[in-house]
């Protein structure tokens, strides 16, 4: 399958679909919904409501409708998108520029962007809870909001963050360096995948397959990540490069070197497509995303 | 009854489910989950939770268990306490001082502050959502989770602070500042009655009686707030008095005086109570707690 159309059409499906279901007429509160939309639509891969998709399409054999699947795939972007605003702050890594455009708090400020991320993350559990968005089953939906809530929370992404926050300058050992990727990336990434799975009605048995595709391809992309805070210019990334270095932070590439992170990125994937065995061709898609993870250069 | 008394034995119920609730065992999120636990056990009415639990009794004529509804109570005060750090920042009200204790922020620094507040809004849902907790049908449980996460976002409480800080300083008519004190105060204190009462299966029309309630008791307690900040100390309050005045905040006292904010607020209290008529004395703690909000001096 040609991978750069479908991420360019699944891309396109998930705009949409943000856009229909943010707020539009917010009267009062338009000002604020509109801080919340500036980084929403800042660019971004969609790669977290991609995955969902991509995995409730695969469990249910292409049955299920994305209409059906859409508010948990915008309900992680959100997610998403709420902690990177977050993560920008002058307090946090201080970045004033994110996707090549400037951050939310470089354009409305401190406290409106604080407010913007905590806009776009309660929306998401709105996105999840609520009755006029999507079609899941109740006991599945409430399922995919414990999933969602525990991998975005204190142990899982803000934990993480955490984790890489007060331990910026110091050396770590590996073991807190997978904790902190594990966390602040993977967990959302697994429970993208896993959540996708769950709004189709996967087994337990399905369950753990996702569980495991995810974490390997959160992996993969957080060594990726680190690759090219390294290799790719700040033009190349649409934000700064080097920064990782600069602000002393462990990553791959300072605790392995590049090669062996390059090799240790491509073993994740292999077994992010061996978790998927069985799977035959419906599972083409997760495939083909997790081998573009490591392809990708932004 | 001894509204008092009542407090007191309902406060201590509260946190002991928070205490219970707050993932003691976090391993290397430990130190993380200790920044969640200061703001959390700082003090505070514990409002929210006891409005929850007085109003699920209400409804099942004392038949819910409240281990049933306790994650739901915790839930909102979690959502509650992240609300307050997060006001509390630099960027926004930049206070030193809530409940007598140093903030947030003051103890562990912005960026961990920050990070406390996401953690214990995204916890909230974990509360709400997970099987380990509680025992609500799922159907209702989802409506819960509908109803807080509608009244925490960007149309409720979010926006209502986005409204707030971005208006300090300037003149606002009445309309904005009721729904600045509406989506900023009342929604989630209406949104604790009414999921105590969906938790314990209220009906429709007992949903808009608990709903009518809740905005009535949501406006006197912020009257009520305006006020103390006019009328006491900083030692009474435990936090700084008169701010409202020197940030030249809207307030009901700054536009209708101090007598006239009184009379409203206990019109107020009238309309809580009468919202409440059919339900005999089942709803006396609910009428109290009603009175004691245009009581209390802190």
């Amino acid at each position: 399958m040609e991978i750069k159309n479908f991420l360019h059409e699944q891309k396109e499906l998930v705009e949409q679909a943000l856009s229909r279901s943010m707020l539009r007429a917010a009267g009062q509160f338009s000002d604020h919904v509109d801080t919340m939309r500036y980084s929403l639509f800042a660019g971004g891969k969609r790669l977290r409501p991609i995955l969902c998709l991509a995995a409730a399409r695969m469990i249910s054999q292409g049955k299920i409708r994305d209409e059906a699947v859409l508010p948990v795939a915008c309900a992680l972007e959100c997610i998403h998108t709420y902690s990177l605003i977050h993560d920008d702050l002058p307090a946090m890594d201080n970045d004033e520029l994110r996707r090549g455009k400037p951050t939310n708090h470089a354009v409305y400020g401190e406290a409106a962007a604080i407010l913007a991320g905590d806009g776009l993350h309660c929306f998401a559990f709105d996105l999840l809870s609520n009755p006029d968005y999507g079609d899941i089953p109740p006991e599945a939906r409430l399922r995919i909001i414990a999933v969602i809530a525990r991998a975005a929370g204190p142990l899982g992404m803000v934990g993480g963050q955490y984790l890489d926050v007060t331990n910026e300058g110091r050396e770590i050992p590996f073991e807190l360096l997978r904790t902190i990727h594990r966390s602040k990336t993977g967990a959302l990434i697994t429970a993208a995948v896993l959540s996708g799975g769950i709004a189709a009605g996967a087994s337990t048995e399905q369950q753990h397959q996702l569980t495991d595709y995810g974490n390997a391809v959160g992996l993969a992309f957080q060594i990726v990540d680190d690759i090219l805070n390294v290799e790719s210019t700040s033009e190349q990334l649409g934000k700064a490069a080097g920064s990782d270095a600069a602000r002393g932070k462990a990553t791959y590439p300072a605790l392995f070197g590049l090669n062996k992170s390059k090799s240790m990125a491509a073993d994740a994937v292999a077994a992010a497509t061996f978790a998927l065995d069985g799977f035959g061709s419906d599972a083409e898609p997760l495939r083909a995303l997790a081998r573009y993870i490591i392809q990708r250069s932004t």
